[in-house]
């Protein structure tokens, strides 16, 4: 697609700086975009590279449109007007919709118009799909599951049975939704598994990402809100409930149970205990474990900066005498105040 | 299923308290179980639930039974009888077997009496599946592959050649098994590969989470013990050998070549160093790396416990200086300790 | 195969010690290779093995050869010739190639020859797979992709559209090539979807572990470098550039916009934070967080030592008061100071 400057500050409530007939036909980065292609600037660690970009146009906030050498969009959040272009510019192919003759679906399941199943796809008895959605390739769909509008399972994603998904989810390669928790219980000949009984239910608006897990609810559901948006390899345990527009990056870890708070921010690798419950509007930073309740909005953080291994090994063999350490210090302080009292009994 | 709590009672050895006669035909938790709905109370975290309950009846200990408004089971082990009686009520519905024909099975295949394999998987030469296993759709048993009786390949499993599988194996959707190791060898021109020529050897009654993987050995196999339960996204190295009854839980990586003990309970996102040894019953606690043996039963950890990130910081900052920090206590030891002797002897 | 250690010798530039008419046909461990097996010993951990082996022969560093009691390789690099000798005994038994009557392949796709395709696996449009390639059962090669010559995608590989992977690349099962990114852009009412719009580029002789996921750039190309050794369940984020011979272990994230460097090592569980830039030859060792650009080829780390947990509980209470112990000190200091000072000033 190609079009304006002016067309698109219109469309997306910008102001434009320069000619407003600058062509625009595709997107690129402040340092890679050549002739047509707009550029954005939202990431302060990219501002360097305004003043030498050749883009045909940048995306940008009021504070850097003096800087720009170039037209620019400016608006208040350059990175959601840029998504917004960019979808614009690229909407989603669709492939023609309909049943691939390789794909198995159930006699008693119910597809809505112009729903797409891909090859080797399995659709099971009383699965219901909402209109216009897609299923690519290697799709499996359990049994009595329903699939909301307008979704798109992208490929090779797995759906256990009874598993509702709201409207417009997308669901990256190798997803799997609906998986047995871990529940086992412990006897006097080992481990039994505990029958794990609920369900997943997935609101609108959700994406999850390449080979994120979401585990079945033991007996209540698992519950992911509308416009939740999960990375890939994170894996959910039962009975968790996120919520809505809660967003979590990559290979974090949420043991069962857990309430996580709507609007949270997730950083990659953080691990959450399980039977706990974290506020709305909570940050956590990369690799924390959070191991407690967190019953206030804010930022919390868990992991050590990294260090040159050899500094590093030797505060940490130091840590490994922390308790001795303060107590070391304890005592210090108390001989020094006792000194300094002996000291004034002598000058008495 | 529909079942009396006297017969429930009978039946899994426990006490019963009220009415024997209280019909029981579904689970729920304590905050949510309604009419004919028994629920269990094993995680004192729930304790303050049970007064409030509406369940039917309630599984319980015996020091939670005077406390219970509602009938009970008691027993001192109550989670593994509500495992028990949630497997009674609810057992796996197993569709009628037998091979899809769209699943590709190889003629030199052996398939046991009512084995299922469902579409679109395929099972290679020289596989011999067990009676009464379930092999789901998408999955693929790689040539000379053994699986034992009982099984239950959920969806989408890849088995890679010549593993074995023992009795009741339960592995859930997007499980590897038999992938190769991570052997490399430095050149002077770079990595080569080291070929991968073990397999990988599961015993009975293991169970294998979503999306985990476990390596073929690179000479001898991998070996997963009797009663083993991995949870999800776990990753199991090339050669690691797994004792019997050990549970782990999700995102927990096992590097290669080490062994681990029997009943070990090893925590979410741990990680294992290759080629060393952790003993029986030993538990390590989330997020922990383990970069050594561990010779003795008992518990280990490694992860800092989350703070508000403003203190976190403060304290973090330190630690990066804690060497010099642990130099100065010592060297204000040491002066305070010749003050004092010099003080001694300025009064002689 | 069946050979002599004469035979090896030559061939991959050993010194024989002993009778070269051994005859070879297998590989073993130090500790359990049998007659016709062939050991090696790399890892002084296993250097006390040495004296009891059974093996036919071993191939060892010069160092060692007075010490084995059976005859041996000698080279300066064990490990890299056991290497190359497994894969000259135990060749990759190649099925006859051709494509399943049970895969698709789109009308458009350029096959060279001798490309296998398995069962159950889709090419799509205007695919071009390079000569003598392997496509195992369960794959989906998404329009537009080109795969070099002598690929081996084990099973159930999705490698999304536009791709691109050189040659001689292995791709482990469950691999995810080219899914979304995660990017998102925050609105007043939630986060909207950002397209990633790149592709993914792997270079030749890429090694890719199972169920590891590589996403697509969101504006250019997320690149794997020539050489690049990736191990299972590792997570590469959008527009990430990895430099040509670095390896890297198991369950690592590397967030997106991040470039690493040529012939680094990094090591399992490290998390990599976005938008930052990692030296040639940089080691990273297990689960450290690198949440800053690393400017200098050297060794990193940021993971404390495991302890008993009673100890480890001592140590981190103490680290949660770091900061006001580290004024403390300060305190002690500047008071002794003081006091010095005072006498210093009565003694006048």
């Amino acid at each position: 697609m190609s079009t304006t400057l002016g067309e698109l500050g219109d469309r997306f409530d910008c102001v434009v700086e320069g000619d407003p007939d600058t062509r625009i036909s595709a997107v690129g980065t402040l340092d890679g975009a050549g002739p047509e292609a707009i550029a954005f600037l939202a990431n302060p660690h990219y501002r360097p590279l305004l003043s030498a970009t050749q883009a045909a146009a940048v995306i940008l906030a009021p504070g850097d449109a003096a800087n720009c050498p170039v037209p620019a969009l400016v608006h208040t959040n350059p990175y959601y007007v840029y998504a917004q272009i960019a979808g614009f510019l690229f909407p989603l192919l669709r492939q023609s919709p309909g049943v691939s003759e390789h794909a198995v679906v159930d006699e008693n399941a119910k597809l809505g118009e112009n729903v797409t199943v891909g090859a080797f796809s399995v659709v099971e008895e009383d699965v219901h799909i909402g209109p216009r959605s897609f299923v690519g390739p290697g799709c499996t769909i359990g049994a009595g599951s329903i699939i909301g509008a307008d979704c798109r399972l992208v490929s090779r994603v797995t759906i256990c049975q009874r598993a509702k998904i709201g409207d417009r989810a997308i669901l990256q390669p190798g997803v799997v939704i609906g998986s047995d928790g871990f529940g086992i219980a412990k006897g006097e000949s080992g481990w039994i598994k505990v029958p794990q009984l609920g369900a997943v239910v997935l609101g609108d608006d959700v994406e999850v990402g390449a080979n994120t897990t979401i585990d079945r609810g033991s007996i209540k559901d698992t519950v992911i809100g509308n416009g939740v948006k999960l990375d890939n390899q994170i894996q959910v345990g039962h009975n968790v409930i996120i919520g809505e527009h809660t967003v979590i990056a990559g290979c974090v870890g949420i043991s069962g149970s857990s309430v996580i708070g709507r609007r949270c921010m997730i950083a990659g690798q953080v691990g959450i205990a399980g039977h706990l419950e974290i506020a709305d509007d909570v940050v956590v930073t990369g690799q924390t474990v959070v191991g407690r309740s967190i019953k206030q909005a804010g930022v919390y953080s868990g992991a050590l900066a990294m260090e040159e291994t050899g500094l590093w090994r030797r505060n940490a063999a130091r840590f490994r005498k922390l308790d001795k350490m303060a107590r070391r210090l304890a005592r210090l302080e108390l001989d020094l105040k006792q000194k300094t009292a002996n000291e004034g009994e002598a000058d008495d």
